[in-house]
């Protein structure tokens, strides 16, 4: 086994700390990298706390992981020891079902492994994520990481990049198209610069006026302030698609009345509450409300690829591990610009 | 102007009740048809009671309506005296937006002119529907009714026809697929006969167990009881699609849970309350909660026709207009198979 140094919760009542466990050794098919940086998602403290479901603890959160390899199996064909590599939320899938077989790995049917906060296939042994020094990680589930970016500002790809791009792509969001991005946070700023280079007109959508000017700094041709009616007014029908990045309650309806004929609500946030969608917001117009979870091994590839080519990462601030707790308190606030990256050097 | 004769709620307090009014003179556009056979819609008890928004009285309800060319305007190119004639729920639009434009008049985003409970382009003019001996209809919204198919039976094609062909078609619904019909009622009926017809392998979800056997007789392949546990938890992740027909409130999550990978619960009845939709439900297989309203001219026809071709119409029972409040009650209780329509030779 290897000795791994991590930051752990003990329980959902318990802030991190730090906790040192045991990685698997390197199978045949597995890559082992050394952890440089680590995405804070905004679901590492909701499962944490137990927001969504029971979950498993001790619990290593951190699924937007990069680093560089240290050893790999001996059926590893696409890395090698010093290559950089990355890992977002899966680490493993059945790899048989029909949607592993198309690269929907997300949707498998027997149930993804998580990278943390889950189980591997064999059903016992917890998986822990990247709020640590090193992870071992099946080579179909570790991605390709550019060196032509900065490495920290890749991290965020692995959740909110992929998370945001999967469903632009999936409906085709390009070129003469008008995107409306709800919610200007880690994930949203990504769907902004994603649908900008994408090709897309985008609106950023966003109850707070002070957003503005990042907005369009992040590209975004245009800004509405939801609360003011006026400006909804005249956003009326008018979006082809809407990329919904918020987890807060929100008046769907309102937003479902922004979209044209045929348009289509993306839903990437995770409302604690049922969205409330009444049928004419709906019939009206032929119009969707649909959901897209992360996305696929390759997809995420494609992403990094496209990213690399593009010269897109996140916006991000840089913290130490000790200061989690408060840079927790900060996320829930909104006030982040846009993503946390853990240093793990700071952990070692 | 051309006196006709009516039955109208004179408020929402109010039974149907005999009422005399005038139908505008025959236009250079427009077709006259003396009303044979009309519809019964369950929104046409929704519309005289107020359900959805107040209405306009006195209310002559009835959108699927089906006659005999009596009188045509001289610009009209398509329909002449003794020709079969039918209109359902548009009599105008304002034949200019993009959606007009794009055959899909029920969107127009000047507001469609309903048949009844509407105002004609001018504002000020209320429209009554097919619950009367004549109807005066701008050529473009008239459509052609083969002799083919038994009168009578092709009426509710005009709105619970349409209903269900429109999302089936829009969505690509055929053969491959698994296509779910949520609620066996007017609407329920003809989605099952669509969607065998088209192709699809086709599943009645109930909560009658009672209706298997004519789910059965109408081409349904398979029946699921929805108030067996076991049944629908065989049914899990089964279908590509859901025929939402259903207007009373229903439990969208477990439907949403019936649905494969990147299926569509197409929704085209008009629940009393918002769906209560949990994020997890779409974002866990990319789901999407669609809405589709009515239909266009042009896909109507195309409808019409395809039933001409196909031996499809509704399943009636015949009533005499004078029996209308009686079978408004049995409607409501779904005790009709499947549609109740009006010999307007009762009225006569």
């Amino acid at each position: 086994m290897i000795p791994v140094k991590g930051y752990a919760a003990q329980s959902p009542e318990t802030d991190l700390a730090p906790w040192d466990f045991q990685r698997r050794e390197v199978g045949p098919h597995d890559v082992q990298f050394d952890i440089l940086y680590c995405g804070v998602c905004h679901s590492d403290l909701h499962q944490i706390k137990n927001d969504w479901f029971p979950g498993i603890f001790p619990m290593v959160p951190g699924h937007e992981i990069v680093g560089r390899v240290v050893k790999v199996g001996d059926h590893v064909k696409n890395f090698k020891v010093g290559d950089l590599a990355g890992t977002g939320c899966l680490v493993d899938s059945c790899m048989h079902c029909e949607n592993c077989a198309q690269d929907l790995e997300q949707y498998c049917l027997e149930g993804n492994t998580q990278t943390y906060n889950g189980m591997e296939r064999d059903g016992s042994s917890p998986t822990y994520g990247g709020y640590s020094t090193s992870i071992v990680v099946k080579e179909h589930f570790v991605l390709k990481i550019s060196d032509k970016l900065d490495l920290a500002a890749t991290a965020p790809l692995l959740c909110a990049g992929i998370t945001t791009w999967s469903p632009l792509k999936h409906w085709g969001v390009g070129k003469g198209h008008k995107l409306a991005v709800l919610g200007l946070g880690g994930l949203g700023h990504m769907g902004v610069k994603f649908g900008v280079a994408l090709g897309a007109e985008v609106t950023v959508l966003s109850t707070s006026p002070k957003k503005e000017e990042d907005a369009k700094k992040l590209g975004a041709h245009h800004f509405v302030v939801t609360t003011d009616a006026e400006q909804v007014k005249a956003a009326h029908g008018t979006f082809d698609f809407i990329l919904d990045t918020v987890s807060a309650p929100h008046d769907f309806n309102m937003y479902l009345g922004l979209l044209r004929t045929n348009g289509v609500m993306m839903c990437v946030g995770v409302p604690p509450e049922p969205a409330q969608v009444a049928a004419f917001s709906l019939l009206g117009g032929r119009k969707s409300l649909a959901g897209s979870g992360i996305g696929g091994i390759k997809e995420t590839q494609e992403m990094l690829d496209f990213c690399a080519e593009n010269g897109i990462v996140s916006d991000i601030e840089m913290i130490n591990i000790q200061d989690i707790t408060p840079a927790y308190e900060r996320m829930v606030k909104g006030d982040v610009r846009y993503r946390f990256v853990i240093d793990i050097a700071s952990l070692k």
